[in-house]
């Protein structure tokens, strides 16, 4: 099914007066105080909005602040964007990084910290743009806090 | 079936002599002048290993020099060593960023380079340790080049 | 679910206008300067669309220009028209290439090319028809950047 | 499961013999009068050996004849030696070629040829290798006999 | 999701005109001159429709012809009719003598035609009804031109 | 994993004997009086083999009885052979005639049988060749009991 | 997607018509003289309702002749109201019947009745309530044609 | 993978000593006092085998008491016979009946019985054989306690 | 698809009139008189509701009586709200839990009450917050009866 | 492939001197000062052992402590004993209360504490049983700390 289908009613409501207001989503999530890729992810329906998020939202985007209320204020259910293994180019890249270095990355963690994971919820991640002679680069950067399991 | 079978031969030698010398992903990397990421792909086969880096790992790991550029001559297949969706809760996490932001991240990608991927194969992986009063956090961070979608 | 479905709105708009022009991709694609696989792609939203295709597009077609600028701008979600592995015949044969073939082509490639892979993205692909005394032949060219995996 | 578990034996004798002879595709395809991916499909067990191959290959990897033959006389069982979706990265790029273009060829070659498939087994392919000033590209070329669907 | 939906509209008009007709699939058939299997799998959208056959349904079962003519013209995106394995029992029997015989067929086949397939394409089928003391027989003819595996 | 993982005993026994003797599988059908489909099938422990077929296979093929009798004499575990859908180009082919025409064979056999199915299991199986003058072709024929569905 | 999705129109008028009226399957099978659970297979569309059945139908829930007659006039799709495994805890305790007991079953009738299958068409079933003093009990028996493997 | 990789030791142990001896599991079922079909899911590794179990089955087999006891005194972990679907067509039959009559069933059980399912654990099933002019028929029965939802 | 789409048309009215009437799950499941893990099933139509729960829910949410009556009188579909494996992070982590630690609470458990399962239907479950200096904790309790298998 | 293979070789180690010394998971788990949940992980290679396990366990159960410890000195590569979804039955009614109760739970804990999930790496469980006039009862508990999603 297409995506438009796993999102919820608000993703429709923000993009529309997104693309209307022509805005980016690095001056959204400046004029909302989030990273960008946070912004993002709320319209998707991937991130959970604040009452303040809400308010300022529907000023900037110029959206009926009880209808956008209406819309945000359930538990966003996570996950429902994507279809896995991704058919995106872009988003396979990244998941194919998973699959390539997923053990390493376990290796030399649990050398680093001990027996445990990096948290995916207790997380933050930031997007950049660096260019050389090269051309332009893309950098990531994931940051999680480390939770060792339990000794029970 | 268990990940062993899933590894080149090049895999056991390299992790044996390993655990026989005792040195980290961190000192054997530092040795051969590559990241600790991709020295502990090198290890389960997800990277390959120069002739140089050959020698350097035979020196340092005692292992003999014929023994293991037999081993490691031949083109990594990579992508053996995982089954996905991973079941490991570490590598999992990984792949629930991608499930959970993937399109997130495309979004903020294609409004500030356009229409192309992040390279995962022009690409490098660097992990990093923080500690605050909150604990440990870990910092990955992802480079790759942004290719653009040639027009034909 | 049916491939309609899974296209963008842009798609039901193109291929309505382009039945009743009673035009060929071949027509198209040289109006507008692209190879007629990539206008195919385009019209099944698997190709962005530059300003000057859309203007192109919606005068040889007949569509409203407003209309299709708006179906159009948004970033494509490649991808989306496929189910794998693909039941349709022709396309069928076309994935049983890769999969036969598939490790004979690595195996070739990094013998002449080094450790990396060929770009599905800085990559153009052409069609042609040949025939002889045994029939029509059709010769299905790719061409991509052959990006070398970094070391790191 | 690991590759080599699901090839046939001959793979085994004649990826040796390779790798002793130090001898490229490029340069066995050329003693043996066949093209050098198919002469790699040859080793993976994915396309058959005449008598001739046989014993051209024997002379050429110094292979005693009569174990080479009792090892290549049986039928291809071709598809063996992938699992789709590809997981390794220069044969995934291929993939997403299919899933990205798929109904894009198929569009463009109904308009050219009517109804039918580009054949996968009357069918030849070749690759080369292109340098110019942005780098090395890859050039493959697909090539099959037309079948239209019979009427009946 | 339901056969319905997977079905073009054509299939729609077809099976509601035949019904109010209530003509057999053998009837149709022998009305356009075709086999009665290939007539059922273009009320299926399975198999294309000449502009002749186009002429001869929209006559024998009262359909407007301009209205036929648009719905047939595209080229049929055959596979769309079934999930599989197919639950259908019918469907399934036919579905299981692949599977228990898949090897024995090519078996036998290797040995009398050598290496190659039986096309799916350049290919007929009929059937037949047979019957004795035992009750009711089926029997299905498949016929398919034998392609050879080029050699390249 | 392989073919042979998957094949019974018997399998390994009968075809190096088969090979040895350098007999086809229509010569040996024809010494036990079986089709030659039927005797590939028992060959791949698809189908069961009787007192006398153990007797005459024995003796033709040189077995040792009491080896392929004790090979023999379980129950046939079939299915075992394939993993579906069929990687195999040849068994592909089918399993495609299946996909593409299972609801035309189930819409004709409707119509001419009622609601029932063709029997699998009361069920036989023979190839042909012919030969036109356009090459050469296969003939499958299946036949099989029609069993209507009891009223309950 | 939904149960209801995967049923024909006709469900939907059956079980309307059971709620208005409050009869059960019991007292509605009795009705037509069939088992219920065979009535209850109708009204999900997985079981014929012959010329006769449609009448006493219409008449016991007062449903209009005519729309019933063509709602239940096509042939069964039988196999589209589940999907596999079954996620019902219900059905799924009879899924895992066949999982854990699948196996002792086919060495215990192949021992009674040599080599062949139960039918599953030939065939029908019954289910009874006991009650003692451990509480109740399902008692559902399945009873089926023996049909041995044709040899051939 | 192969069914005897799914067994555990103890399976290989008695099928051969059963062979050995040449005893039917009705006959060996009798002497341990249990149900064949519980008998033959024992051999399989699917049923507990109680400690006189063990003794009366290395009396009648002549197995080592010992070697059984240690074989078989660990605890059954169930499932592991089967892939599923099931590709042997005996036991496919039976996972059709659950396919096609699962919602029947339900519904006929909720009616009689409540919100609740049959128990497959406090469950027992049993494998008859009847002849009637018409050949040979299976009956099959299941019972097991209805365990209601408890509310809470 | 989404997962409105798989829910009965009760969830609709029950979340909304709770949405109005801004309810917590604890303050309606204390009004019935079940616990609130219960009472949420019930909204998502995994649990049955009892007359009773229908007339005291109507009354608290101000739901018309009837309505509520008819769209809650079917029997439970349960399993429908899910597709496993989970995407959503706060149920995968469930899911993980079965998967990590699955044969460990089987080992434990067969050791403390033999061969048997804990039942999932003769079963309840609650959840509490518990609060310590390190932060929030969540205890959830699992209770089920013991059901040994029955010999037979 | 049968759970065996999927384990670390300390799992055999272990289960083959806990079966030596006739010692359960209470035991162990009392003289390791764990939880019997844990110490049983422990065992299938689900979790980790301290230097101080690894010196009781090797006391306890006579097991040389060097051969002990080089076994159990890598990071437990966790998931490896399941397939999901689970076959054995007394796992799959705890994957069974996941699918079930998932959205009840996530629904319920979202209310009690907010947006985040339960970990289940800080995270312990434990396992009861009790006994009333019905019967016995397994009482299992998950303890998490509850990570709220950090706002970014």
């Amino acid at each position: 099914s297409s995506l438009v289908e796993r999102l919820p009613s608000s993703a429709l409501t923000l993009f529309e007066a997104k693309k209307k207001k022509n805005l980016s989503f690095e001056a959204i999530a400046k004029h909302i105080g989030r990273d960008e890729v946070a912004c993002a992810a709320l319209f998707y329906g991937q991130s959970k909005a604040s009452g303040e998020d809400v308010k300022k939202l529907s000023e900037l985007l110029d959206i009926d602040h009880a209808t956008l209320e209406a819309q945000l204020t359930g538990w966003p259910d996570r996950g429902r964007t994507m279809e896995m293994p991704p058919k995106e180019p872009l988003i396979y890249r990244l998941y194919e990084i998973v699959q390539n270095y997923g053990y390493a990355y376990k290796a030399v963690l649990n050398e680093k910290f001990g027996d445990g994971i990096m948290s995916a919820i207790s997380f933050s991640t930031h997007v950049e743009k660096e260019t050389d002679e090269k051309g332009d680069w893309v950098k990531i950067t994931l940051r999680g806090k480390w939770l060792p399991f339990t000794r029970f």
